[in-house]
């Protein structure tokens, strides 16, 4: 038996973190050790700020509770909401890293079909690091995989692919279903592990959410609004699906990628389908307008950023969603905080407020 | 132990066709005999007519050679390819079915990770009497699986889906690579099983592949033209590249569904990757010409038929490839003459030439 020579470094060590939206102690990591452990944590702790989080020993973290969040942001803490998990947003703001990776604390490590334990960061990881193909459809899913590549009439032109801005892992166990379908089918369980992963084509909605995500911060991240939702909102559960829609159509437009796909987690917990449908029975006729507006949402030449994208997207809201309800006023507004909070604390000369933040580090 | 009281009939057995075309004896059919034996087999005979194809014992079939296609349309036989598997769609021409299984004489039956036979045709037909969601992508692929549901988001308008056109099965072992990729790669061999089937987005084009595809006849048939390749063309193996991008731009316009995935076939051969280079090398630079020509096909208000739209698309194809190469003038002119001929021998009252054409029936 030979030793290695040099340790083996998890990759993108020092390159990502992990956000957790969460409101109670995270014993749930205890099961992630192998694979989080030597990666930060952003811990942002919703409700209740003077209830105590324990976090299992060992993990590297900050946290942030809401009297954080609004002394780091003062006014403009007022795009990110309360008593939701859209509130994990500010943890994608503060981070300084260029990966994130996002998972709900009711998720799980789910077992592959050899029942060998899934690192689904790991493969988070891989997808984000291979192109991604928006342009054209390939049937044997993703080229760049081992043991697979483009089929023929893929135009070689295309074959390079384009930068990887999200990947969207899938669940097993409890699927992400809405409260109707929550009611209606009370003991439906995923099992099927479906051995793929593949580009989202350009021109196709999704979608995305938010309890098992990977994404590329630098390449996409001002687009990654989970909007206001819960406390004072006339809305929830729909945190997740409108930072997809957003940052799908500007991924279209500035050539980026979005993958779904593998990896799964284990999706341990439904939620109370009751009061899901109280959060959601708004956004469930209100999409029906909301889908068709990104399906022509078309940006200006001159948006040649996120940030401008997303500031384009936010008055097209107000001029076309704003009939829908009033609430996409305020959404719009709460776009525009959201852009110049994250510029506020991501322009390299303005990013010492974040460093004196106080966080409560570990 | 109970007897059923009525014997089980095979999904569509009065309703689809088998189209094989070939160029040699059909011992294939062995392995498939107990999922295709209840079917009507129409082969089409490549090259040589007086050649002798043997077909196994009971199989019920009728066989057209290029005499048959020659006597049945007369002039318009042009249209028709010759020593080229494009030949397959002049089966899809003279079938009365509304569905149609076109598969390739090396394809054998393909097992499931279980080790379970795979029944191919009985899964092509499942996918074609399910709907299809072209217009917003399901994470869970698949949604009217047993299993399986629109997740979370998913506009509810959008549920009732759209009828199917094409079904695109996969195949295992030998992939469907182009010549170059066979070169560089000549040991890859598919091996795994992804068990999904999903809708392929509007806006999206595909490689289709004919080795191992179903379709609705009605709704899509006239779209199944798999161009001038082989014999006196300057092209080969892009005739069902060529069909797949005809049919899905026009499955677009008409709001039909395209779902790609299960079944697999077991693909036994890799054909010579010399010759196909030799075939393919026009295709794959005119297809660096053809996808963005694809990409931008917008077809009028008054194309309200598939037979419309083809012709409109011949017209499109003549104006904007003939500049690539004469070539796409012989195919915008032969593309009209294969609906001028799928509207003779499929209009009820002229049908009569086809029921006197006296093909070989077993």
């Amino acid at each position: 038996m030979t030793t290695p020579v040099t340790p083996v470094t998890p990759p993108l060590k020092d390159e990502l973190d992990i956000v957790i939206p969460t409101i109670r102690n995270l014993d749930f990591l205890e099961m992630w050790r192998p694979f989080f452990q030597p990666y930060h944590l952003i811990i942002v702790q919703d409700g209740d700020p003077s209830k105590k989080i324990n976090v299992p020993e060992g993990f590297d973290y900050e946290l942030y509770n809401r009297n954080d969040i609004n002394r780091i942001l003062g006014p403009k803490a007022s795009c990110i909401s309360f008593k939701d998990s859209a509130c994990r947003c500010f943890g994608f703001m503060v981070s300084k890293k260029k990966y994130i990776y996002t998972i709900d604390d009711d998720c799980f490590v789910a077992k592959d079909p050899t029942g060998k334990e899934i690192n689904a960061l790991q493969q988070h990881i891989h997808n984000l690091l291979a192109p991604s193909t928006p342009f054209f459809f390939n049937t044997l899913y993703d080229p760049y995989r081992e043991g697979a590549d483009f089929v023929r009439g893929y135009p070689f032109s295309m074959r390079e692919g384009v930068p990887t801005a999200i990947s969207h892992g899938l669940w097993l166990n409890i699927p992400d279903y809405d409260a109707p379908t929550q009611l209606v089918k009370p003991r439906e369980r995923n099992t099927r592990y479906v051995d793929a992963v593949m580009t989202i084509p350009k021109g196709t909605l999704f979608p995305m959410c938010g309890m098992n995500l990977g994404f590329d911060r630098e390449l996409i991240g001002p687009a990654m609004y989970f909007g206001l939702m819960g406390d004072g909102q006339p809305i929830g559960r729909y945190d997740d699906m409108w930072a997809g829609w957003c940052a799908k159509v500007i991924c279209d437009h500035l050539s980026l990628g979005v993958k779904t796909g593998l990896p799964y987690i284990w999706h341990s917990k439904a939620s109370n389908p009751f009061v899901n449908l109280k959060k959601e029975y708004k956004g469930i006729y209100w999409q029906e307008e909301i889908i068709p507006f990104f399906q022509k949402v078309a940006f200006s030449k001159e948006s040649t950023t996120v940030q401008k994208c997303y500031i384009e997207l936010s008055k097209m809201v107000k001029e076309k969603l704003s009939p829908v309800d009033p609430y996409f006023q305020k959404l719009a507004d709460a776009m525009v905080t959201w852009i110049e909070a994250w510029e506020e604390l991501n322009t390299p000369a303005k990013s010492a407020p974040v460093a004196n933040s106080d966080p409560k580090k570990k």
